[in-house]
C-alpha cells in the first residue's frame, strides 16, 4: 500500500490533518450499511472547497486510489456510504453546505452538496418564502443533491425532483470542471432557468453514475396552490385496478397532480408502529394474519391507503374539482376524504415550531409542503426488539433495510402484478411485505417494498438478501426493471440486448481513463 | 476522390443504385438553405431501413467519408440540410415513417425520423383519439424527430417538445445500436413511459449533437381537457413588463399553460399579409412607420398580441379561472377577450375537413390542438415580390430567412430588454424586426427574432448576415445565450470558462473516432 500511503500524505497536505480520517472506529462506521456490503473504506475525507475537492481527485489520479463521493452518506436501504464494491476513500462533501443562491420570483435554489432537506425548509421559512419543495420519505438530514443524483422523488408538486433541476456544476475525475447549463458562459442571465446550453445536455451523465463529482445544482421549487385540496382514499385489492385507472385520468386532465403515492396496510402499521407487535404476535414472524387484521381495524385501514394533491384557486374550484374526483372515481373507492387548506393556513402550518403534527391531517399537509418529519426513518427498527435509541441512526444500529424499486406504467393491471410479485415473494421469505407505490406522472409509477429484518440475525439477513435478489429478477423477467440500484444490485441489471453497456464502459474510460471515481457504481 | 467513388459503391450495394443520389440538379437541390452556407453535399443517401442505415455508417467509416443526417431536411433559417461546413453525403432519413407504437390509454406514440407533423396529425383522428400534440410554427411537413432533436418547441400542453419525448433508439457513429430508456432490456414493460433505465441517461447526448443517429423516438401526448379556454391579450409595449410578471405568477399557480407564445405587431403583419406591403411602402425599406401605423389599424393590432391556455374542467371552472386572470392582469393589458371549447367541439374541429379555418379563433383553437397549418411557412416570401408559388419551398426561391433565438428567463425586465436589443438591431439594418417570444415554464422563455430578406439580391444577403452576426454577439454579450444554433452559428457561441467544449470533444472522440458524423455541428 505505498500508493495508499503517498495518497495519505497528499490528501492530508491539501485538507489539513483534521479532514483526512483514517482510524479505525470511523472507517468501521462508515463501512457500515442496512445490508451486506463488500466494499472497504481506506479513509474519509473531508474537503472543504472546491479546490480541495479537485486536488483530491488528482491526488487519486496520481497515485491510483479510488474515491467514492459521498453527499451526507444517508443512502439508507440502497448501500449506505460503503463503496460499492472495491476498497476506496470516501469522499465526504458535508462540509460543502451553502445554499449559494435563491430567487423567489424565478422560484430556484442553488446548493452544495451538504445542503440537506431540513436546512432548505429552514432557509425558505426565514425568508418568509412562498416556495416549497416536497419531502422524500428519507430522514430531514438527507442530502437533497445525493437524493437527486440518485433520482430519488419525493411527494407533491415537482415531486419528480430529478426533472426539475439544473446547472450542475460538476469536477470530472481528471480535475476538470464543467457546467451543465448556460453557466458555462460568463455572464448568462439564463443560467438557473434553462436546463441546457447549445449543444449535446450533459446533466443525464451524472445522475446513478461514476462519471464525474456534482458540486453544486439548482432546485427548482413550487409556489404553495392558492388553495391545496387533499383527498386522502381507502382502497381495497379488489378496487385497485379500477381506482388506478380512474387516477390516470385524473392525472391527465390535470384534476390531480403528481407525486403521490399509496401505502398498503403493513406499511401503513410499520410506520404507525414503528416496531414490530412482538407481544400480541407473542414473537412469531412473519405478522400472523389475525394480529394484522386486528390492527387494521385499530387504526382503520384497509389494503392500499393514501392522500392526493388537487391544486386549486380557491374553495369554489375545490368543489368542483371534488365532484369530478367523485365522479371518476364513482364506486370505486371504500372511502374518501378531502380536506382543504388555503395558501395562508399552509404557511402557519409550516412556521408552526411543534416537531410533530397534531392530526394525521397535519402530517399529511407538511409532508406535500415540504416539512421533513424527524423521524420518519424509525420504521428501519421496525424487527428490532429494543427500545427506539434517542438518535436514529439505521447503519450504527444494524437495521437490516433493503429497498426493493420497481418501474411500472401508472395502470392497474401493471401496479396489481407488481404489487402481488412482491407481496408474494417476502411473504415467503418470511418478511412482511411493506410495499408503496408512487405516481410519477400520469403514464408512470414507482413501486417500493422495502425488506426490512434485524442484521444481528445472520440467518435473517440471509435470508433477507436470498429474498432480494430473487424478488429483483422475477420483477425483471416480468418487465418492470428498477430504477435506481443498491450497492449490491448493479449486476442484477442483467445483460441489454443492445450496445448501452459498452458505450456507458467507453464513456467511463474517456472521462475517467484511470478508473479512479466509485469503480463499480452504475456502470461496471 | 478515390475513398468517395469507394463510398458510393458501398452505399450503392447497400441500398441499390435509387436511393444513392449524385446527380448535378438533386445535390444542387440538396445544398440550397435559406441563409449563406458553405457546406457541400456528394451524394444524398436514402436507407430504407436501420441496416441500411448501420451499413451506411460502416462504409462512411471505412473510406472515411461523412454522413450528415437529416429526418425530412425542413431546418429553415437554421441551415435546412447542408451539412454544418464541410462535404458530406446527407443521409436522408424520409423514407423511415412509419409510426410503430401508439397507446391511447399511457398516451405515447413511437415514431421514425420520417414522420410528419401532418402524418402524426391525421393518425391520431383516425384512430379517434383524444390525444394531441401541439403544432409548431413552421411547416406541415417538418419532422417530430428533426424538430425534437433540435430542442424545437410547439405552442400549447406539451410544447415543450423535448422534454416530453423517451426511448430513443440510436446508431452510433461506429454503428452500434443503443436504446435510452429500459427499452434496452429485453421484455421491459416500461420502455416507453420513463425517460431512463438506471444509470447515467444517454438520451440529452443525442440532441443538438453529432453524436448518434436516432432512428426511433416516443412521443409523450396530452388529452384534449374538458373545457379549453383561450385568453387572447393585446399588451402595449409600456405594459410590457407588468403584462409578464402576471402570467409568470400566472403560470405559478397553475392558471395558465405553457407554452403560449405572444408576437410584435411585425411578425403578425407579416403572417397576415404574407407579403411585404410594396405598394403603400412605395416600395421602400424598411417598412416606414406610417405604412406601418396604418395596417395596424386595419387588422386592430398592438405592439403584442397572443393567447394563452387555461385548460379547465367545465365552463364554471372556466369562470373562476377567468375572473382570477382578470385580477392578475387588471389594468395591465389593453385588451383581453376569453373563448371557450369543450372537448367534443375541439374534436369536431379538429375532423373538420376544411383547409383553412373560418375565424382567427378556429386558427387559435387549432394550433393548440395540434392543426398543423399548410401554409405558415408562407411568411419566408414576406420580402419577395412575386406572387407566392402554389407549392411553397423557400430553399428553392431563394427565400432569405435567419432566426435568431435567444433564451431569457422568464420576466418582464428581461423579455423587454431582449426584444428591445433584436428590435434595435434588426432596424439598423433595414429589416423588419419580426419578433415572438414564448413562454416555455414559469421562469424560462425563448425570444425568436427572424431576419426575412430576398436571396436574389446579395448586399441584402450581406447586410442579413452581419446583422445576424452582430445581433447573436450583442445578445450573448448582454446574457442572453442561444437555445439552437445555425450551421453558421456554431463558432459564434464563443468561449465557455470551463472545459466543457474539451470535455465535449472528448466525448465525440470517444464514440465517433473517426468524426464521420455530422462533422462541425454543435461539437467543434
Amino acid at each position: 500500500m505505498r500508493n495508499l500511503s503517498n495518497a495519505l500524505a497528499g490528501w492530508e497536505k491539501a485538507l489539513g490533518r483534521r479532514f483526512v480520517i483514517t482510524d479505525a472506529a470511523s472507517v468501521k462506521e462508515a463501512e457500515a450499511a442496512t445490508l451486506p456490503t463488500s466494499g472497504r473504506v481506506l479513509a474519509i475525507l473531508k474537503p472543504g472547497n472546491r479546490k480541495q475537492v479537485q486536488v483530491c481527485v488528482r491526488v487519486a489520479n496520481k497515485y491510483r486510489v479510488p474515491l467514492y463521493p459521498i453527499s451526507t452518506g444517508k443512502n439508507w436501504g440502497y448501500g449506505s456510504r460503503v463503496p460499492a464494491n472495491k476498497a476506496a476513500a470516501v469522499l465526504d462533501l458535508r462540509r460543502l453546505n451553502r445554499i449559494l443562491d435563491f430567487n423567489e420570483r424565478l422560484a430556484y435554489v442553488t446548493v452544495e452538496p451538504g445542503v440537506t432537506q431540513f436546512q432548505l425548509f429552514h432557509f425558505l421559512r426565514k425568508k418568509k418564502s412562498r416556495l416549497i419543495l416536497g419531502a422524500t420519505g428519507s430522514s430531514p438530514d438527507t442530502s437533497l443533491i445525493g437524493n437527486i443524483l440518485e433520482r430519488g422523488f419525493a411527494q407533491g408538486l415537482n415531486g419528480d425532483r430529478s426533472n426539475q433541476v439544473c446547472a450542475f456544476e460538476v469536477i470530472l475525475p481528471t480535475g476538470e470542471l464543467i457546467h451543465t447549463s448556460f453557466d458555462r458562459y460568463p455572464g448568462a442571465k439564463t443560467s438557473r432557468v434553462a436546463r441546457q446550453a447549445a449543444g449535446p445536455a450533459l446533466e443525464g451523465l451524472f445522475a446513478q453514475s461514476n462519471l464525474g463529482i456534482v458540486m453544486r445544482m439548482t432546485l427548482w421549487l413550487r409556489q404553495i396552490p392558492p388553495y391545496l385540496q387533499i383527498a386522502s382514499l381507502w382502497i381495497s385489492n379488489r378496487n385497485l385496478e379500477k381506482v388506478i385507472d380512474a387516477l390516470r385520468d385524473a392525472v391527465a386532465e390535470s384534476l390531480v397532480a403528481p407525486v403521490f403515492g399509496m401505502s398498503n396496510d403493513y406499511k401503513c402499521l410499520a410506520a404507525l408502529l414503528g416496531q414490530y407487535p412482538w407481544l400480541q404476535a407473542k414473537e412469531r414472524l412473519p405478522m400472523p394474519l389475525a394480529v394484522k387484521n386486528a390492527l387494521r381495524r385499530r387504526f382503520e385501514l384497509v389494503d392500499w391507503q393514501g392522500n392526493i394533491l388537487m391544486p386549486c384557486l380557491n374553495s369554489n374550484e375545490a368543489r368542483i374539482r371534488r365532484t369530478r374526483l367523485r365522479h371518476l372515481l364513482r364506486d370505486r373507492v371504500d372511502e374518501v376524504h378531502f380536506w382543504g387548506a388555503t395558501a395562508n393556513t399552509c404557511l402557519n402550518l409550516l412556521t408552526d415550531k411543534r416537531q410533530f403534527p397534531k392530526t394525521s391531517w397535519e402530517s399529511t399537509l407538511r409532508s406535500f409542503l415540504g416539512y421533513p418529519q424527524p423521524d420518519i426513518i424509525k420504521f428501519a427498527y421496525w424487527r428490532k426488539k429494543d427500545l427506539l435509541p434517542s438518535s436514529l441512526d439505521p447503519d450504527r444500529d444494524r437495521c437490516g433495510l433493503i429497498w426493493v424499486p420497481a418501474t411500472s406504467p401508472f395502470e392497474g393491471k401493471s401496479l396489481n402484478r407488481v404489487t402481488k410479485l412482491m407481496r408474494k415473494k417476502l411473504l415467503q421469505y418470511g418478511f412482511e411485505p411493506l410495499i408503496g407505490f408512487s405516481c410519477i406522472s400520469e403514464r408512470c409509477s414507482h413501486v417500493i417494498a422495502a425488506i426490512v429484518y434485524d442484521r444481528t440475525f445472520s440467518e435473517e439477513e440471509n435470508r433477507a438478501m436470498k429474498c432480494y435478489r430473487e424478488l429483483v429478477l422475477v420483477l425483471h423477467k416480468a418487465g418492470y426493471h428498477s430504477y435506481r440500484l443498491s450497492i449490491e444490485s448493479m449486476v442484477l441489471m442483467g445483460q441489454p440486448r443492445d450496445h448501452s453497456q459498452t458505450v456507458l464502459r467507453r464513456l467511463k474510460k474517456a472521462l475517467d481513463p484511470q478508473g479512479i471515481l466509485s469503480p463499480g457504481r452504475y456502470i461496471y
